[in-house]
């Protein structure tokens, strides 16, 4: 295929009147953003407009003139209401052309599935002529990628599936190695991921970095209770630059120190799963506000049997007593959310599943149950290993589903604090 | 305030380059679009650009002259880059003026907070003249409501904070009542919640109540594992008329029968939580492929230390042998997926914990462990009671996160249909 443009701006439509009626969340859009994004492509616009000709046609028509490339999501279904393709065809003066090869590719998923193939799928082998065709992984649709002219302005126009799932692979796959040509510039990123710093306290940590910085540009993206930087250097796609980005995470790792819990693409309980099995650990949870939260990310990690054999659950004084050898007097004298039953609830699980390392969670996470002395937030965990216990208190903030999930993260951070170091962080950043 | 126009299409733009670059999901246009579905108005664009003077002031003026309502949200911060307030009102030809009420309740929570209020945060004050101003009533921003005039066409335009948890509360608590006397229509809606069909399924099983229907009116929201419908009446704002939904949900209780677990707003979780409070008992779950993610949803409600004591999560064979008493025996004939281990299980939890009632889960969730005779996404669910055992066999598909989320699922459509009719369906929809 030939691109006579240039390709600056991008912006991603998606069609579906799922979306503007709230049916369905828009991850396609924030999906394709990340990925142009990661390549180096510049997204100006996203928009959303339902299945309805005359709209989706004002739409090509405004995005044509201003975009050098387009990428439509959804509508490519077999049924009356997709009508992306043709839509987008029909404006841009492409021919479909019937495309053999989809064809028979469908035929045989159709075969594969319990599914009858209808006359409306022949529909979805109809491509857009002169096109690059992007083959579905997830689905029957093919999408296309083809070269647009209006007036004297060039456009590629990049037709995708809705089906999350189908786009996704789509895109990686097949939509980007297609784009890669075109692309003037080349892109190399590294992803520094933070933890037990405040999300909006460590963007402010290295603003200076951040401001005025163009090549390579930093990027921060916060979650809860953890945040990533990703730093991007671009560099014309034929030569090989001197690498500037080394020196950046460097600066980051003097600011961040222990607190940079991975370099690369691993989340903290992939870390944690990826230190234990080097180490040839199970762990073993007791965990009480969170409820089964922090084993549950263990489990969610493939091949996390090697180091996870099981956890107790201990949500209430009884269960932690009687399972965990909690003294009935702990609980009375210095409660159940205390630095004494933290510590005897990570030394009980670990008895009790026979893991090498333990660690307990017990904690308020509110709305109901916070004191003056020990507010909604006040949470405990222990860790238990060959060296004996050892007990961290937080004050978080924010709701219920907050402050569970970032004791979860805490929680992890205690184990990788431990196997790396021998004990949790010496000062606070 | 007075409104010239008629209130009938309605837009979302969301301003921020963090959106266009991925680095943040815009669930905000998903939020508004639902509220504005709820509420009766109808959403034909989702628009996001960057914070840039230019593409703002085009996408005004392009959104003022098709829509009779605008709400944007993000960019009205304190700092330089927050320029949506200021742009939308020079291209509207409105003032800002400032607006000492919201001044004072700024000065008052900087005094409450730790953080010192600086001069930028005056330009937070600075509201469009005539408009009604929305209280913020989790964090800085004002937001505001005004009508614009282009040539003959009256627009009304909002202006929200873009953090979600600003913005929400602000539509709901504010912008919406201040829509409501403008509101041509009201609406009435009921929520159908439907388990253990399948997503796409249940759509077709009433795709001749959908299709066709426009008042009331039936829309599919669907989720992994769960399905739900929002049956809606449209009716004048002033009458009150009959009630149109109630035949089409008993139409969809006559087909779904007992896989509808709630006509109303609470997850599977809550109704099971209450179930539980009502008859005054408390379960216990052994979790082998979910890991904790059962427990992990009933503790997730408030108030479920009232039904939820503990639990065990035995993702290894041994912990399920030293814990729960499933037999040698069992694991080496049947296999740890098996009928009788669940059933062990189950048994085994309920006595360990002492609880009244307990389900167990074991399973293959992938990508590696399946077979020829057990594939992956084979689960069995199991459930111990005062009246014995009763064990389910699932066959899933999708990924291993999936699997897991529709076993947790499963598992508590388990426990109600136990509790409500004694035992697991009768047949299958």
């Amino acid at each position: 295929m030939i691109f006579k443009g240039k390709l600056e701006k991008c912006e991603i439509v998606c069609v579906g009147t799922e979306l503007l009626m709230g049916s369905t969340l828009n991850t396609n859009a924030n999906t394709i953003a990340k990925v142009l994004a990661q390549n180096g492509l510049y997204c100006f616009w996203q928009t959303v407009v339902g299945d309805n000709i005359d709209r989706l046609t004002d739409q090509v028509k405004e995005s044509i003139t201003r975009s050098d490339l387009i990428i439509f999501t959804g509508g490519l279904g077999p049924t009356e209401d997709d009508l992306t393709m043709k839509t987008v065809c029909d404006f841009c003066g492409v021919k479909q052309v019937f495309d053999k090869k989809s064809f028979d590719r469908m035929t045989e998923m159709f075969k594969a599935s319990t599914r009858p193939m209808t006359d409306n799928n022949l529909k979805q082998a109809m491509l857009p002529e002169n096109s690059i065709i992007l083959d579905n992984d997830n689905g029957t649709a093919p999408g296309a990628l083809f070269q647009a002219q209006i007036d004297e302005h060039y456009c590629l126009v990049a037709l995708l599936p809705g089906p999350p799932s189908e786009m996704g692979l789509m895109l990686e796959n097949y939509l980007i190695p297609a784009l890669k040509p075109f692309i003037p510039h080349k892109l190399k990123s590294e992803y520094v991921h933070i933890i037990g710093v405040g999300e909006s306290k460590a963007e402010t940590m290295i603003s200076d970095m951040i401001d005025g910085q163009v090549n390579p540009s930093i990027a921060p993206y916060a979650s809860e209770g953890e945040c990533m930087f990703r730093v991007t250097q671009s560099m014309p796609a034929d030569t090989e630059a001197d690498d500037l980005i080394t020196p950046i995470v460097n600066r980051m790792k003097d600011i961040f120190g222990d607190h940079i819990y991975e370099i690369g693409t691993r989340s903290l309980s992939e870390v944690v799963v990826d230190l234990l099995k080097e180490r040839g650990l199970t762990c073993a949870y007791a965990e009480s506000l969170t409820g089964g939260m922090i084993s549950s990310g263990i489990v969610d990690v493939p091949g996390s049997s090697k180091v996870f054999e099981g956890s107790i659950i201990c949500y209430s004084n009884e269960v932690k007593q009687r399972l965990l050898g909690v003294p009935r007097e702990v609980i009375v004298t210095k409660g159940a959310v205390s630095e004494e039953c933290a510590r005897q609830m990570a030394k009980g699980v670990r008895e009790l599943i026979g893991s090498n390392i333990a660690v307990s969670v017990t904690g308020i996470a509110g709305p109901d149950g916070g004191s003056i002395e020990k507010p909604v937030g006040t949470v405990f965990i222990g860790f238990s290993g060959e060296n004996g216990e050892d007990v961290i208190e937080l004050h978080l903030n924010g709701n219920r589903t907050r402050i569970r999930k970032v004791t979860a993260l805490r929680a992890y951070d205690l184990i990788r604090m431990h196997l790396l170091k021998g004990s949790y962080y010496n000062e606070k950043p």
